[in-house]
């Protein structure tokens, strides 16, 4: 009876779920972090101060808009530099508790945090870009507002262009669970570690998959479900993918590549210019200009 | 070191900020609306004044039911007058500060919401014979209550017909944040323009997009990842997509669309009674009782 | 005016919206559940119970583990024991009122929360071999932290393993819920009765679909856009698909099947050890050591 359960056996069944934990070296499940929820709070904090009235709640009048801003930075900064050196410190070795932080730790982090919040305003010089090439490349957008209030592709670059920017500074696992508050969001998925250029816009976008080594020219459009992904058959002698090579394509510049288009492998480059058609499925390199188009054919009865 | 990032840097990064949203005329983002959240909580009011005990935080026992539902209208009519007030006022060229609005405006959401607010019984109706189809379209359906509760195309649908509803008053940016809101939720992207008859049921979901031109008939059953979208080749001399045009196709009725199936362009038309198959490419019309399926081959190895 | 309208129509608006469920059959709109967010809540007490700081708003201390553990299982507990109550009771026939629950649906309601709290442990069991299965099976992983606090695979399996182990118990209604609730934070869409082996993996995951009868054997692994679904023509002679039946394919050990691979049909048997490449189109079964790849070719003009 659920009388008895949850005065006797609830404790029991506890137990045995932290030990199960503990057995698979899953520590940090349950003595460790609870960092998910201060990661997403942060990135809402960013894009809060890079864009105000898109992402804060309430109207935030124009003589308020300085210290608004300034504020959701100190903030935002405040959380990383707690997260960031938590996250440092669970692989340092060092003998601070997990969970914990040591002061080498809170020292890589204070420079990570300092060296990211620097780079905001070229991370906001280059969503703007993104804004525009979105107004420019859909013919269903009214303006830029609508681009900034109810396009995907804007919800998610914007918190990609900010885990880019740490993951960069060599910050682990924060980015990549940024990236993944994105995913939820919108369906588009992009590895922190990919490089994107600016102008960058992506349609509809639930589906998209960007793989950790692409890389992406200037002024690229995509279209959803598009994966730019590993070949299949990068294993090592074991039958494991292998960890830390180049498995994604590079593409150039002003790319178009339709809905559902799979490109594949890492030393596949599309050249500038080039218009990849729907469902096209590509693990070779094309030069500049290229227009690779599907011959999947239909039969018909009517 | 980010005690003196917070109190000396932080000021200078927000004004940065702030001065690239202008210069890129963004200037909603740095000092205007704050509308999402209002938005989308006009959106739960209402699906929760349709459909109280599905969309309600906790049980309303039945003697309540008038007052919540009728409360419910009242709190989104309030909100959505605010919001669509302040989005019509931003374009309308008069004197009211940014994020206000002038009495022109104010009059003009007022018939807005009036009008809007009186179609809530046919949309409800619509919505209605949109349950019955999933529940008739689906075999591991046990019952409507299921439909309501664990369905996406009910959970897209139903803020989809809401968002039709304001688009045809002609109420701009705001029906757009209400599907871009549904599409977060589901995967399944519908722009508020589309045209969509009773008893519609989209299955899974995942990918689905249904363009601004499109029109669809009665009976219509879509799976997941079905598009019905513009072709890429209706540009201008520019080299920029034509706004405004029609581009997306005609579906009739009792259509079935299987997974993947994309459909483009806006002089195709599907005939009343087809079946379009699993990712079948259609950029042509087909006649009533049409059957298209693909021929894509698979080479096997075993 | 929106004045009248707000003192005089909300009311009759709201008597139509109600008198519409009422017609439908809809009658849990009306009154009864009110049971999602309940639903949601369990959801997240139980997976902060198996993996505490993962999905946890806080850090917990090592030493208040056993508590927060033993504490998140009685309150999932006690809310499951409510909600299963009234669904069993919302078709028992008996005299309750809607919404209410009788001391018959009490006592069935109170054997399965109990049968199924006690399962916890081997869910978590289950969760940790995929938490490894998604460590090993891609090469962007940098830990199985990373795996737990940033993998759409593991969000979307942790809540269907529980959701499948209240379906298995007979509970109606709820698993599915449970599900819908990870579709919309993940795109992955898995029903609840789908038997699913343990060392399961689907890498990037928007856009899956597993059917209701599919079974899959242990160390599969899926990419995103693969359906495992039903063939179109299982209808009965109405024309409605035939509910209760064998519909959806059975998936042997340590199979890998790429991005978007349709696999339809309930006597579709997919061999152990085999390799279903991207998009491939798959309704009828292959022997153990399968390699299926498409022959889709493309046309190139540079």
């Amino acid at each position: 009876m659920i009388k008895d359960w949850l005065s006797k056996s609830a404790g029991d069944v506890a137990e045995q779920l932290i030990a199960r934990n503990r057995e698979n070296e899953s520590d940090a499940a349950v003595a460790g972090f609870g960092v998910k929820d201060r990661v997403y709070r942060a990135t809402e904090l960013l894009r809060a101060a890079m864009f105000p009235n898109v992402f804060s709640d309430e109207v935030i009048p124009e003589a308020c808009l300085p210290t608004f801003v300034s504020d959701n930075l100190q903030k935002a900064a405040m959380l990383l530099y707690g997260v960031i050196s938590e996250v440092f410190c669970y692989t340092c070795g060092g003998d601070a508790p997990l969970g914990g932080t040591c002061a080498s730790c809170e020292e890589k982090a204070d420079q990570a945090v300092c060296a990211f919040m620097d780079t905001l305003p070229e991370v906001s010089r280059l969503l703007n870009t993104d804004i525009t090439a979105a107004y420019l490349g859909d013919p269903a957008a009214k303006g830029k507002t609508e681009i900034m209030l109810a396009y995907p592709s804007f919800e998610a670059v914007s918190i990609f262009r900010l885990a880019h920017s740490l993951h960069v500074l060599g910050v682990p696992l924060i980015p990549r669970m940024m990236t993944e508050y994105a995913h939820q969001k919108t369906g588009i998925d992009i590895h922190p570690g990919a490089t994107v250029g600016e102008s960058f816009f992506i349609d509809h976008g639930t589906g998209v998959v960007i793989g950790e080594t692409c890389t992406i020219g200037k002024g690229v459009k995509l279209y959803q479900g598009v994966t730019l992904g590993a070949k299949s058959f990068e294993m090592d002698e074991n039958g494991n993918p292998v960890k830390g090579i180049k498995r994604h394509p590079d593409i150039g510049d002003r790319v178009v590549i339709y809905a559902g288009a799979t490109i594949l492998g890492g030393n596949t480059h599309i050249g500038d210019d080039s218009v990849i058609g729907g469902n096209v499925w590509l693990t070779h390199s094309v030069p500049a200009g290229s227009k690779v188009y599907n011959t999947l054919s239909n039969k018909e009865r009517s």
